[in-house]
């Protein structure tokens, strides 16, 4: 979907949300979460071609956010070569982080469907409210052992998300971070989780957790919003590529 | 090299300086200055390698810090993704930027010698308050036009500057940034210019201007400084491979 013709795209402040290019646990299959698996080749394509397409369609940005792991960050990096932008203030938050996966992390899916059932795993997967079982505190998919987190309060360190846990950790970012930069009139680019995004789009376009969590969340796709002066968002949609 | 045998490098906060690895500029041997050169592909390989050096040597980071230049900004992230440290806080900062050459930026060297004389030229480059020609404000070179300068107070905007003038601009970035969070224990990364690396090391190892201006700043090798808990700087030297 394009959102087009006429349009004034500069008009205003935009919020540019995306999930990062493919990562290499989006291509073994593997519920990857927190485990911090770098972009494929694909993925790093994807993202350079994000950032191209954004650049033709004119988007600058003020700011740009992103997760503590590489293939957000790395997204954020090709994106922001195309659009020659590197200099942009960059933060790196654990709350743009995809969803832990708990015990699950580093599985691979079919194996976990052939472990537990396909039953199981889709309401892992899906269920709003659903938690994975917890990574053990010993495993290295622990973010306590992790010193990229070391600053956090323990309580937050999680050891396993719902999309409704996600969901209450990732709102206070757009809540204090996020929505007050756009209301000072600030273009945003924001490089995340498709499970993030499923909770942020759920916030800012009222869904109900059942749509929310069965939204599919293309990789390396910028999804814009357009800003105004009281920080209501209205969806311009994805940008595609003409075709 | 400096320190090496025996000595405890994880011991205390540590501080690493460092210039960019070659530019485009350096390569052309051009007055470069703000001119937002990227790497050559010499300056990327070097920028890996001090990546990997420092990785060898055990050496991490709570924080990163460079100029609005793209040329530190990759620099940057090649030595982050060496260092598996690419989540760390990164700040851009203008007053980590090269010395803003004037109307000398974008020249060849040998051609400004062919122009005005070599000893103009040498006093251009290594006068300690000697400063370049003014940029014209209807320049591209003036930082005026340049978004990521846009929110710069006007009296900032500089129109060229001495070794004296940008000493007086990057210090307040020591003192107010840098200094506080080595004094609170973290080690920092800073990948900077070769003019604002004299203007530190002046500082730090309290050299006369004449000794700082003549300093020769190799591209690409990390120099290394240990913090004491009051903020007292001890200079470990630059960082080689074994010899």
């Amino acid at each position: 979907m394009l959102y087009g013709t006429g349009e004034d795209i500069m008009a205003q402040a935009k919020l540019v949300l995306m999930r990062h290019g493919q990562s290499l646990g989006n291509e073994a299959n593997l519920f990857t979460g927190w485990y911090d698996l770098d972009l494929s080749p694909t993925g790093h394509e994807e993202a350079r071609k994000a950032g191209r397409l954004m650049r033709e369609r004119g988007l600058q940005f003020d700011a740009a956010h992103c997760s503590m792991l590489q293939r957000t960050i790395h997204t954020l990096h090709h994106c922001l070569d195309e659009l020659d932008q590197v200099w942009l203030p960059e933060y790196h938050s654990w709350r743009l982080n995809e969803r832990h996966y708990g015990a699950l992390q580093g599985l691979n899916k079919e194996d976990t469907i052939a472990l537990y059932g396909r039953e199981q795993v889709q309401q892992w997967r899906r269920g709003f409210d659903v938690t994975p079982p917890d990574v053990a505190l010993g495993s290295p998919h622990y973010p306590g052992h992790d010193p990229r987190y070391a600053t956090l309060p323990k309580a937050d360190i999680p050891r396993g998300e719902s999309l409704a846990t996600t969901t209450k950790r990732v709102l206070p970012y757009w809540q204090n971070t996020l929505l007050p930069s756009l209301q000072q009139g600030q273009s945003l680019l924001v490089i995340t989780h498709g499970t993030v995004m499923r909770a942020l789009i759920g916030h800012l376009n009222g869904l109900d957790p059942d749509d929310a969590r069965t939204l599919e969340i293309p990789t390396g796709t910028p999804l814009v919003y357009e800003v105004n002066s009281v920080g209501i968002m209205r969806r311009l949609g994805y940008l595609n590529p003409p075709s």
